[in-house]
């Protein structure tokens, strides 16, 4: 892979629409699209200036492939850095598939996951962190998530570290700079400043890091088991959740039947709901497997949420006590998991049976799920689980692994150098942490990178970006 | 629906990409792309050139929804012939969602299915079967029917049929002029060359109305029954016969397991293959219900091929003697229905079987799916049921039944014009017929038209275009 050739993908997604857009880019970009164009104006495309379109003919010898606009962009200012020619075609996959690969039969090559992404990357348009924030605000599929995305793609999580990383390295060449003065004994950088620098960074890396947690479920949602028996009314409580929120759902591939996975945008958090087969004792093998499963399916959870039909406690031989055996069982297992106590179909009970229910059961929320109601109130305790209250200042929030990885090994390096000042360290021992400091600084913006790492981290896009 | 309004929606196909492209049209498309958005070099979007694009953010408030590449196109210089302003942001569909809302929370209008090129076909931009040849571009999806829409949108039929309506227009201007003059008995068209013209407008119709049977197969395909008990080899026949083309598959939605509908490419041409159960005789009820449904395959297809296991005659009690009753059952019941005798698993077999086989049935076609043996000559012997001839010479060709109905109908009138003139009919009765032609003429080319059926044309688009 070289980053000399040019390369070409469809941009737009796949399947049939109004138009498609195809993209390439590289040196010689201009050039294969003006060789395989015909403008309407008779006019040369790589005459034209950079940010112009061009209504044409896209031409293989004398056949005609389709009538087009070719947008023209010309280095650096492109989204690669490189020139880049973007074909809008009629958006049959038909065509889109005979111009792609009529710039392949020419000598353009098909670009790689990412790989426009990392033109840009390389070519020095984004920084690495920004670069990731253009794959995950392309997934992101709710506002929370799309709004971190926003804010890093636009540099507001990589400024902040430049920034300090910036500070750091001034330091570090005063330090070292003391070392090539060792015999004189001269301090060029002020221990006093240097100590505020440190903690001003300890400050900010550990507010980044505690966000991951904040992001991490922003970013990938909540999972929330919900273990009841069937007809207790799981689907009913689902689509009560979802009918009051301009919410997105997706049936997800490969459930059956018999499980309901939904997920729902609660708060612009999407909470994944796994349905489970309740934990009720039988003596039935089949069944002895359901109960199996379902407490794996809690273990996988962040949260629990017990449902069961508080009209049917009245009405059958299958008391209360059993419901309370079964959730000091979960709650046994899972001490630590947020386990809310649900009691559906309160439409049908009157005050005294609520009553005795609450007796037995102090931490009970009653709904009705088809009348809608307590679902309001079940949101906000489902929402209570996720502390989003970094969100409202505008504060960064770190929602990739990779970066929170790396934020913790600075954190560490930055305690070694906290430490070291504080135990008076000489300097060419305080430079050797601040030196790893940096270098974890770096991997976050890319400053300091492999191809390795790139790969992994570009593997990860759809092609075309 | 008034077309003072201003449309908005999503050009590209629905789903998640690098990028998606949102289109607006209309008077105020410019000013509803301007409000929310600031272009990253301060510029103002209604002041720059056409076909111009420009980089900012879509903003709602102070919150910042995208960055985005915009693109301007004034009227008439746009698709519409209206302002255009085409936004290219981020291909995720919460962005996509978020930005067409907030152009319909501003007073934008989402665009009914084809409206933007209606709104082409209004503002004189394209005649009414361009129009529709848009839809059918987008819709094809093989060689052949991509090269007729591209022709027929780039006016090469409705130039044809334009430009014989003008001189016919003409000759009906002159005789209604007699018509003024009748008392001086004068003749200011030339009956002569009125002949001629009618005659190169009768072979011109001629053409065109015979060629729609070529247009129609290449633009729907054609439908192969394969009638044949399991195991006799189908699915491994469809795939040898799509193995050795680049070709376009899909399984259609609705499909059990017990049938195969698979279309392929052969020649540019689509061939949807249809599984049948085969006619073998029976006494059980459930499968003289396949038998029928079998005849029904039979009878909504343009070709059957009848697929047996050559081997299988060798090997167990039932004969070809069977195979050649199926068969005459079949020839009997659709006599004119094209009929291929195809002896798969022929690798099995040794020559002495071969022939004692190809005595019994002439007519056979041996080959191997497996080997891959006579595959090849299989779709030459499909193909020879598509006259294909007509394609070769660059030939206008029909494949929309609404133009072939106009044709048929201008047709008609032409012939009573051309015996009115052989036998001498007077100029006012001539110009009825003559008006009645041209009003057909009219109404391939979008100059005769009425809302309902605009309505129709433009109901089979999709959005967006």
């Amino acid at each position: 892979m070289t980053h000399q050739d040019t390369i070409v993908a469809l941009a737009t997604p796949s399947g049939a629409g109004a138009i498609a857009v195809i993209r390439l880019s590289g040196n010689e970009a201009m050039a294969f699209a003006e060789n395989h164009f015909k403008s309407v104006s008779g006019k040369q495309l790589s005459k034209q200036a950079t940010h112009t379109i061009h209504l044409g003919h896209i031409v293989d010898g004398d056949r005609t492939i389709d009538e087009v606009l070719v947008s023209i962009f010309k280095n650096p200012n492109s989204y690669t850095g490189e020139d880049v020619v973007e074909i809008s075609c009629h958006g049959s996959q038909y065509i889109q598939q005979e111009i792609i690969q009529l710039m392949l039969r020419k000598g353009c090559r098909m670009a790689t996951a990412g790989e426009f992404t990392l033109r840009a990357f390389l070519n020095g348009k984004l920084d690495l962190s920004q670069a990731e924030a253009v794959a995950d605000l392309i997934s992101s599929d709710n506002e929370a998530s799309h709004q971190i995305a926003m804010q890093q793609m636009r540099g507001g999580f990589s400024s902040e570290i430049a920034k300090l990383r910036k500070e750091l390295l001034n330091f570090a060449s005063l330090i070292e700079l003391e070392l090539d003065f060792a015999e004189e004994d001269v301090e060029f950088a002020d221990r006093t400043q240097f100590k505020d620098l440190v903690r001003r960074i300890t400050f900010v890396l550990k507010r980044l890091i505690d966000s991951f947690a904040v992001g991490n479920v922003i970013k990938n949602g909540i999972t929330v088991a919900i273990v009841g028996e069937p007809n207790v009314g799981k689907s009913t409580l689902l689509n009560a959740l979802l009918n009051e929120e301009r919410a997105i759902v997706s049936e997800i591939a490969g459930t059956t039947r018999d499980t309901i996975e939904d997920e729902i945008s609660i708060g612009g958090i999407g909470f994944r709901f796994i349905d489970t087969a309740g934990i009720r004792e039988t003596k039935d093998v089949v069944e002895g497997i359901g109960i199996k499963r379902t407490f794996e399916k809690i273990n996988d959870s962040q949260v629990v949420v017990f449902l069961f039909d508080s009209h049917e406690i009245q009405n059958s031989e299958f008391r209360i006590q059993n419901y309370k055996n079964e959730i000091e069982k979960i709650k046994n297992k899972y001490p630590l998991k947020p386990l809310l106590i649900v009691a559906n179909k309160v439409d049908k009970l009157d005050e005294n049976q609520m009553k005795s229910i609450k007796t037995e059961l102090p931490q009970i929320h009653f709904l009705s799920a088809k009348q809608g109601i307590g679902v309001d109130e079940l949101k906000d305790k489902l929402l209570s689980f996720v502390n989003t209250g970094t969100l409202r200042n505008n504060d960064t929030i770190v929602t990739n692994s990779r970066h929170y990885d790396s934020l913790l090994k600075a954190f560490e390096e930055v305690d070694k150098v906290k430490y070291g000042l504080e135990s008076g360290l000489s300097g060419d021992l305080l430079a050797i942490d601040i030196r790893q400091a940096l270098y974890h600084f770096g991997e976050i913006t890319g400053e300091i990178t492999n191809d390795d790492l790139l790969g992994n981290i570009f593997a990860n896009f759809c092609i075309g970006k």
